[in-house]
């Protein structure tokens, strides 16, 4: 009994940052998105290339999850976004707190978005809300296309699937059209975005999908 | 301080199922790995290419941890290896209860080595002592070659680094010496094997150190 009220405790204290991130965003109209997966699906990548593709037209800001280092804000920052970076010290996701101090050190008001990159985690991150617009998942070719299958929790709960390093499939075994089967079966309403960060291949589609949102909550 | 307590006897309980799980391992001389890596690493190609590979030489039994499931655990029954199914429901790693369960499903007297495969997650396992023998790591070449600095925990821990999906390494930037340097630079002890479980490439040292622990214990 004991061990599920601290448990709740910690969520209940968590769901109160959540809910303060959720009120300091939505005053500002400000969409933030958190990105979810594996280490190696390409999430920096993918964030770099988006940045760069909408430059002029979509001004990002960005919070850098990693557990230790900060070789992703680096990557971040080489592109000019304003990027903050939380070094979690060894765990495996990023809390509402963490994401509520964050949110004060970007200058806010001069962004049309914000996009969370949580540690690498296909499992943890999924559960917490940190109170984030909308979670997207990244899903990369080589980790196999029974992913949505093995891990559902973060795939039922995105509003976004990207599908990454599709320049791969040709030298892998993975079954585009039974992922995008499997993800529908959890969830519905998903959008499923195909495309390579490296080759630029089907980034715009996903960049068409963040100006409206951006564009959204500027009216 | 509660919160501390509890999270203390939580890891004081998995600490007790670690030991007996040790003396049971090192009662019947039986070696035992713990296989830690992201999603899609290729964990389950690496067992059933091992499996096949020291049929004949090495009995070993399997215990399949997933969050849901049974696509891997059929996988590995394919192979004709004995093999238990954990499923945990959610839960980000498997704990030393679970194990000590699943050791008592196999056929333990006729095997010369035991191989547990984690649920995919390359943070939260690496913490937790099951009463293993070691651990191994898996990284794969389309993770990156900064996975070593960002996730050092399982790299310190480990006994082995397999570096799988060697035959990648051309469609990648990949630097494989970077990353023998930085898994060094975390623990000099180490063994790193790359390979290719598609193609077989590689595979053989690694079989060979397999081969190794299980005689060693044999004597």
């Amino acid at each position: 009994m004991r061990k599920v009220t601290v448990a709740k405790k910690i969520l209940i204290a968590n769901e109160e940052f959540a809910n303060q991130n959720r009120r300091f965003l939505s005053q500002r109209k400000i969409p933030c998105l958190n990105v979810i997966s594996s280490p190696g699906s390409g999430k920096t990548t993918i964030l770099a290339k988006t940045i760069t593709t909408l430059k002029g037209k979509v001004k990002i800001g960005v919070i850098e999850g990693d557990i230790q280092t900060d070789i992703d804000l680096q990557r971040i920052q080489a592109t000019g976004a304003p990027a903050v970076q939380i070094n979690t010290e060894g765990a495996c996701h990023l809390s509402a707190a963490q994401i509520s101090a964050a949110l004060h050190k970007l200058p806010v008001d001069d962004l049309d978005l914000i996009i969370i990159e949580n540690v690498g985690n296909l499992v943890c991150p999924s559960a917490l809300d940190l109170g984030e617009t909308a979670k997207i998942a990244v899903l990369s070719v080589p980790e196999g296309d029974d992913k949505p299958a093995k891990y559902p929790a973060i795939f039922s709960r995105a509003s976004v699937v990207l599908i990454n390093k599709i320049d791969l499939l040709g030298v892998t075994n993975f079954d585009i059209e039974k992922v995008n089967a499997d993800i529908l079966k959890l969830n519905k309403g998903v959008k499923i975005y195909p495309l390579s960060a490296k080759t630029g291949e089907g980034m715009q589609p996903w960049c068409n999908w963040l100006e409206g949102i951006a564009a959204k909550r500027k009216q």
